[in-house]
């Protein structure tokens, strides 16, 4: 990583030199593609440009709280594409962004995940960002606007989702000096933490409830004489949560409030994986899985037809819930102890 | 708030003086307690004192991780309160620090809460501070000390554990610089956050799905006509849960196991109040009051003989458990509506 993180100078040209602006970000969006994306927006119009922010899923409930989330559309007509600049915010492919069928004419990608395609007439990617909104910070900065309250919220936002509010791995000191430049500028803490983490609808909370009633702790045990050549620990403790379609049915929710619940059993100190299981419609299962250091929960829902991260992981399955669980375990105990 | 804080003169002008020093926290630790004090401690030792830290009620297994915890030691002699400066972190009287019976000579107050007393030779008493350790940062870059790793992660960890890592109201812009320059200096926020809030043993995860279990919610109404000068609102939701006796003993756990689970209800959109009611002996109860914005809880406990302050406060009471709910819906009804 550079020392002190800069826009391409190509970008800021354009900027300064083109007029019409369509800030698009990711479907299915979060906090860190929603708050950059807002905040770029009311950076640009601040320096005159004409600006549209658009989403094709829009602002979800969660987000409402966003400074101007009113400024996202969800339609975007072919003119304004082909006239306009298109810049794509955290994620950078054309059907990531929802516009696998748009006319776009210029593009730039502003984006820290990995790159998964060559798409955008100018790139800048920057993987060891903790999260877009850090670099849109320094576009901003860049660009001389000052930093007014909406912007400072929309970016704390955009960076706390990202890194758990400081609490995950990928936190660093340059994270930290910006949340606290944006917290100056009248970004607020304590009120963005209670709008991101204790605004829950009763419905989603009893179905936490639910769903933590279903916990089973399984052991997986390395095959002796297995997998001699592997560095990898001998016994890996699996947290198994399951929503039925029914516990959905019975509590007014849907797979939609259960983002984050595959988190809770990863509390317990000695769960090195846990799998949450939603039967998303009778008999069709979710799964999605998060695992602590080293375990590579990708590895598993691969072998099972899914993807994901080396932490983070999912995959879709049908059957029966124990046929389901039987599965998975046996796949895990495969892939993460026997084969390694 | 002073711009930048600083410590006393006169307590830097007293470390450099003397040579033997005894740092203590107060009873009960957590990790703002234990945190501050070991980081004094390292830093008071590396410019050649004689150093002992005392903690009436030690380590605390949750905090075994902090480095150098080793040092913090449950006995203390008389003689050697007697010789050396007793200096008393994170509260402002003897009995808080479980000295009422030690023939202290020599004391340095250093605490971020309002005061309770007039002890101390020499006292610095920051309530703006947000974490004890804020200030410990502050001294020690003083002292010219470098922050070594085991320094700063015992500070990051004090001040995490004080601003619910940079979510609760209190986080300033200058505790995430703080926090930023901890991080430099080597503390691993990632690392740190698994140890506190990823490593309850499993009894601790199933008392908390039972507590969980048992959430009832409550709406609270004003009278009509009462309180018409008051300017609150005019109906609060209070969450009530309920960890019986024979919970901690079917789990095998008890009360030190339930640290921060009156906060899940909280999560709750529309909840006001959370009041967690923990019956330690049977018919004993102690309840746990934590209250979002304006809500005033200490009004509440100090009416049932308890205290606390404004969103966290807690009182106790005897008799069978509808009872106690009953007086506590009656008390808060009277304090927060019809009384305003």
């Amino acid at each position: 990583m550079r020392l002190s993180m800069e826009a391409p100078r190509k970008i800021i040209e354009l900027i300064n030199r083109e007029e019409l602006f369509t800030v698009v970000s990711h479907i299915n969006p979060e906090g860190d593609a929603l708050g950059s994306a807002i905040a770029l927006a009311i950076a640009l119009d601040s320096i005159g440009k004409d600006v549209v922010v658009f989403n094709r899923d829009g602002i979800p409930s969660l987000y409402s709280f966003l400074p101007l989330s009113g400024l996202v559309v969800t339609d975007l007509s072919d003119e304004r594409v082909k006239e306009s600049v298109t810049v794509i915010l955290d994620c950078n492919s054309l059907d990531r962004a929802g516009l696998e069928d748009a006319p776009v004419s210029k593009s730039v990608i502003i984006d820290h995940h990995e790159t998964e395609s060559n798409f955008g007439d100018l790139r800048w990617i920057e993987p060891s960002a903790p999260a877009t909104g850090v670099m849109i910070y320094h576009l901003i900065k860049e660009l001389n606007v000052g930093f007014t309250p909406e912007i400072a919220t929309n970016l704390y936002t955009a960076i706390a989702i990202d890194t758990g509010t400081f609490r995950f791995e990928n936190t660093t000191s340059e994270s930290l000096r910006i949340a606290a430049d944006l917290v100056d500028a009248g970004a607020r803490p304590g009120s963005i933490s209670i709008s991101l983490y204790e605004s829950w609808p009763r419905e989603r909370f009893n179905l936490l409830v639910r769903m933590l009633n279903t916990l089973e702790l399984r052991d997986l045990t390395r095959d002796s004489g297995a997998g001699t050549g592997g560095k990898g620990q001998d016994t890996i403790t699996v947290a198994i949560t399951t929503i039925t379609h029914s516990m959905f049915r019975e509590t007014g929710t849907d797979s939609s409030n259960t983002e984050n619940f595959s988190n809770f059993p990863r509390m317990i100190s000695d769960v090195d994986i846990s799998v949450m299981l939603r039967e998303f419609e009778p008999g069709k299962w979710k799964a999605s899985l998060r695992s602590k250091g080293d375990v590579n929960v990708a590895e598993v829902a691969s072998r099972l037809g899914g993807g994901g991260h080396k932490n983070a992981a999912g995959f879709k399955m049908e059957g029966d819930i124990d046929n389901v669980k039987r599965r998975f375990l046996e796949t895990a105990k495969k892939a993460l102890l026997d084969d390694n």
